[in-house]
């Protein structure tokens, strides 16, 4: 079993991350920041868990008193803050609130519960709330050499499962069905937890957050499979593969071929010191130029890291400069709904002179026996 | 496969219950108030879906445009109201706030991400923010009779698998291997998704909260099996059932016998009109009584319904009086750091003249070959 991947020296960057965004601390619960600051993957409940990141003084963890021995036993256990249990007839939110007397500033985790940010103001009210994303985005952005490692052996751990699909996908079952086989391979293969399983076939395709439903898989359908999980190191996969089940359609296979080509022109577009936003628009060129133009009705990608989906944003718009170390899905689509829809994605990192792809399966349409 | 339950009245209440509380409109993110009021699972995603409950116009729901098949295709589909897709460029912050010029006080759901929660502050700098929760708990806290059947499907569905127990919990296994293979049958038995699976082995069983772990079971250890999950209804279900690898230590025989007295009593007193923390007190007392207060370390139980944890809390405090259709668990526990722990979890729902408990396997220790 492989650990968390994690790194002491994040919460003395997020407090000076904090200090030069003018927030006098952070107030971090339970989610991707928190995970990517402590390692801690606490359960999301009602109870109050919040890592404080004081800017200028030493953070702290508090946590309901029956989870801190599962806060001990996580990473967050090794290192080295306080950790402060509350019982189960204490505010939380006053003791935190009581150890801050002076801030005027804080940043609240982007992903914070509403009743948590209000129950914060009520505690708290001379502290001004902005969003602690403002500070931490910046460091979580660029993944270190470590996070690059984690983030190729998740590929290699869903690249394993797109290799089974044969195993899956068989005409008479429901994508039901063949979801909840993809999604214990998704486990076997080397995840701790299935995010999504999209199998979206025949005119299911055509809708991209499509997951699963009864349709039963026919003799000439194209399937989108689009899947991830997370790891034990905490970093997430995601990839898209193209299935048909038998020959395709004649149509089907002209705008693959278009779709092919436009992932490849992204791919050959994104690098470092090149704009979020030309590597969309290089996928988009392709399939316009083709006439699909109206068919691809999304972005083409998202960044991941402790998140499935994360900054950079590939989309029109984001100016943001790629650098070494930032890692995104590449997937372009083309949907024709009430027939059939096609994506495919890859999960790249830019390197020093371009980037590396992180799913590295064949990523033409595999022709399953129909 | 059973569909969602769900109920198209639940809009108009919830937009009765917004004008009560004096809100002109809900604004409800993914999560359970749009599951409860829809019926639509929406992946937890950076790009904003909402339901607009307007208290005094129609309701309307705002999705990505390329999730607005899959919205379709949910109950949501089905309830006539107006669905709005947005496009990748656009902004539905703006979007939502066009349409409620007029809006002096909005309540956004209390699961609504900070994010958000801020731009929807920026989109509608003149309305007043406050919980939604305050007019949806009074709707959502007493169980309809089909609310009630589908949680005693889910009861039944977590009791099967607490019955084939002994084919996972063997010495020589690991916490991590035996709650890998209870996962799958969390699955198998007729859940949909897996919420969580505690397997507290010997001195792990003192961490309430404790998931799985590398530690190998051992002859003699006491397990606590906490474990969880949502049917395809759209409900949960929660179930602590304590098991022996072999024949346990006296003083754990011992305690365990209290906590069965603690569990019963707490059951005993439970019905309509009794208040929630005089549940909380009888368990309390026993436990207490027999010179382990100290070792119960939590509240004795959280309602639920399509969320695991959910209003009414049974703790110190809560004043609520129950009501017929109230469901809420009622588990008690002891717990000895460094050596092992016990928890008795049943769900149970108050009925006309007490409750019924919707989990039925045997309370009593479950001795398995050691």
């Amino acid at each position: 079993m492989t650990g968390r991947v994690t790194d002491p020296d994040r919460l003395s960057q997020a407090a000076k991350a904090a200090g030069a965004a003018d927030l006098d601390a952070l107030l971090v619960t339970p989610g991707p920041d928190l995970r990517w600051l402590t390692g801690y993957d606490a359960l999301p409940l009602e109870r109050l868990t919040a890592l404080v990141v004081d800017a200028s003084g030493a953070p702290f963890l508090v946590a309901p008193r029956l989870e801190v021995p599962a806060v001990m036993a996580s990473p967050a256990g090794g290192l080295g803050i306080e950790v402060l249990g509350w019982e189960e007839t204490e505010d939380p939110y006053s003791l935190i609130a009581s150890r801050l007397p002076a801030v005027r500033r804080v940043g609240v985790a982007d992903r914070m519960w509403a009743e948590q940010l209000m129950r914060f103001r009520a505690a708290m009210p001379g502290a001004e709330q902005s969003l602690a994303g403002a500070a931490l985005r910046d460091l979580r952005v660029r993944k270190s050499p470590a996070e690059v490692d984690a983030l190729r052996r998740a590929g290699q751990a869903i690249d394993r499962v797109h290799r089974r699909m044969a195993q899956f996908l068989q005409p008479g079952r429901t994508e039901r069905e063949a979801g909840a086989e993809i999604a214990r391979a998704i486990l076997d293969e080397g995840h701790v937890r299935v995010d999504f399983v999209i199998v979206g076939s025949g005119p299911n395709g055509a809708s991209p957050h499509h997951e699963v439903s009864d349709r039963v898989l026919e003799p000439g359908d194209p399937v989108v499979v689009d899947i991830g999980g997370t790891t034990a190191e905490g970093y997430c996969s995601d990839c898209t593969r193209m299935y048909c089940l038998g020959e395709p359609e004649t149509d089907f296979r002209t705008y693959f071929l278009v779709l092919l080509e436009a992932q490849q022109a992204a791919c050959a577009q994104a690098g470092p010191g090149v704009s979020a936003e030309s590597v969309d628009a290089a996928a988009r060129a392709v399939i316009a130029e083709a006439g699909y133009g109206g068919a691809f009705i999304h972005r083409t990608g998202h960044g991941i890291g402790v998140e499935s989906h994360e900054d950079p944003y590939i989309v029109a718009g984001n100016e943001t400069l790629l650098e070494p170390g930032m890692a995104f899905s590449i997937e372009p689509g083309i949907y024709q709904p009430g027939r059939h829809g096609a994506r495919i994605e890859d999960i790249v990192v830019v390197t020093g002179d371009g980037i590396e792809r992180l799913n590295v399966t064949d990523r033409d349409l595999v022709v399953l026996e129909g």
